[in-house]
């Protein structure tokens, strides 16, 4: 008895959950500030889902490694891995870091970055799909497109939150700490746009 | 009727064009910070320089999807396309920060950083083009040295900011503010050195 | 008369050296946080051997620019060169960075944190030899993930320093300060990380 499914064919498999993943990341971060208490709880739940995420990509790690024949170049795979993997981490930092801070209310711009990381996360859960077959290049570059729309906005709400952050913070401290907050938000947000990126990449080496 | 340009040719076009972008930008930062007037009409013509940038990438990327035959690896293309475009936005994110920190008067630490920016996007405008041929190989490797030259400056002229700011300033605000807007104008000089690390890999991928 | 040592190989001692020469920089770090006296003729020494990783980081790009043939592939080389110069580079901003700031005692984190570096860089120093023949895959995988327990043993140090400096500092000021010697060191940890993840690639893709 053999599979009739090609081995390699696992490695889709676990890039769709490492970006499915990191959508729910991204959806309990949204959540933890949409209705912050059991602060702790939540953070906990997020720490969580970013475990899950490294069991995915370990797994992927493990399988190149034992695996002869590759859906596309190896390299490419160890880098797709890592920046998903990177994209779920710095949803886990932000949400640590709040506890961490001992922030006692989140902002409305935190929680509008929260909904722009929801927003494209998603897009990256519909896109990895694509990378099945090589058709589908040019949607991957629309929603590639699309995630970089999402990173444009969480740059400009960053940029009105640290404007009034200064205008309104009595505590330097303050400052310091929401600054290093709204920072991993949008950063979670640049590292979607990496992902597209080696996405883009991956599906122009393999036109 | 047909062009005896090949169409490749016109990847090298875009780049230099890039190139002569960014350092048409670090120009106009260095005249904001000279003449420290006009603040908001000067931010807004940089940010228009860097939309410039923004085009000139997707043109580069929109082509290198339609061209199937390209001057070198079409990953390459892809990341000095980035590459050169990391520069001009950093350039206008240190300029969109003053704005945005409400900063009244420039230091004479910042002017020296922009003075790199333009040192170095001057060297890189002069290096792009070295790309068309394979024997300038040497030369890009001596420009490289030259962009890192200007690199160790700015890091060093940002130390010496970095200390006269903890020395000299009362409010700690005023740390904060001016810590960002040197690291930004220092990681833009960073992002001109990773240009020449990606002119230098794809000369010696091609040697 | 010629050499029965095939030339390509120089390119494994300039890498073994370079890997040591980071291991000496987080050893002679963790010194200056042990017994922070001749603060400045210790960051000195710390400089001085920044510097001998900057000339075997040039060595490499000249002989890679001279040589032929190459164990493997050229942008490897320069990649690999970079990441481990990325290593010592930033040991050496924070130490310079603890000179700079006039910081006048370390804390005991900070020392838990070079601590981290001197165990990452002494796995990394053992794993660069592992390169030269590509049967020792598994175990630079295996390092791999030790360097990775570090870096995650530096995040949860980098976490307690900072929450205990919201919770102690009365000056802005230090937080500031701690903040950004604590950031140098934990990305220099992270870059330990990076430095790994070359390794493996270099590997699978001559696996």
């Amino acid at each position: 008895m053999f599979s009739i499914i090609p081995r390699e064919m696992v490695f889709y498999d676990l890039f769709e959950k490492g970006a499915s993943n990191a959508h729910k990341g991204a959806k309990a971060l949204l959540e933890l500030l949409d209705n912050y208490e059991d602060v702790h709880e939540k953070v906990k739940k997020i720490k969580d889902i970013e475990h899950a995420g490294d069991d995915l990509t370990h797994e992927i790690l493990e399988r190149l490694n034992k695996t002869f024949i590759t859906p596309f170049d190896r390299e490419d795979i160890h880098e797709l891995a890592s920046r998903i993997d990177d994209v779920i981490d710095l949803i886990d930092v932000a949400a640590s870091r709040m506890a961490l801070y001992k922030i006692e209310k989140p902002t409305e711009d935190a929680r509008l970055l929260a909904r722009c990381l929801v927003h494209a996360t998603a897009i990256i859960e519909e896109t990895v799909p694509l990378l099945r077959k090589s058709k589908n290049l040019q949607t991957v570059l629309q929603r590639g497109r699309e995630v970089h729309t999402q990173e444009n906005e969480a740059d400009r709400i960053e940029q009105h939150a640290l404007a009034s952050l200064f205008e309104n913070s009595h505590d330097p401290r303050d400052i310091i700490k929401w600054k290093d907050v709204y920072q991993d938000l949008e950063a979670a947000t640049d590292r979607c746009e990496d992902v597209c990126n080696v996405l883009e990449g991956i599906m122009l080496k393999n036109a």
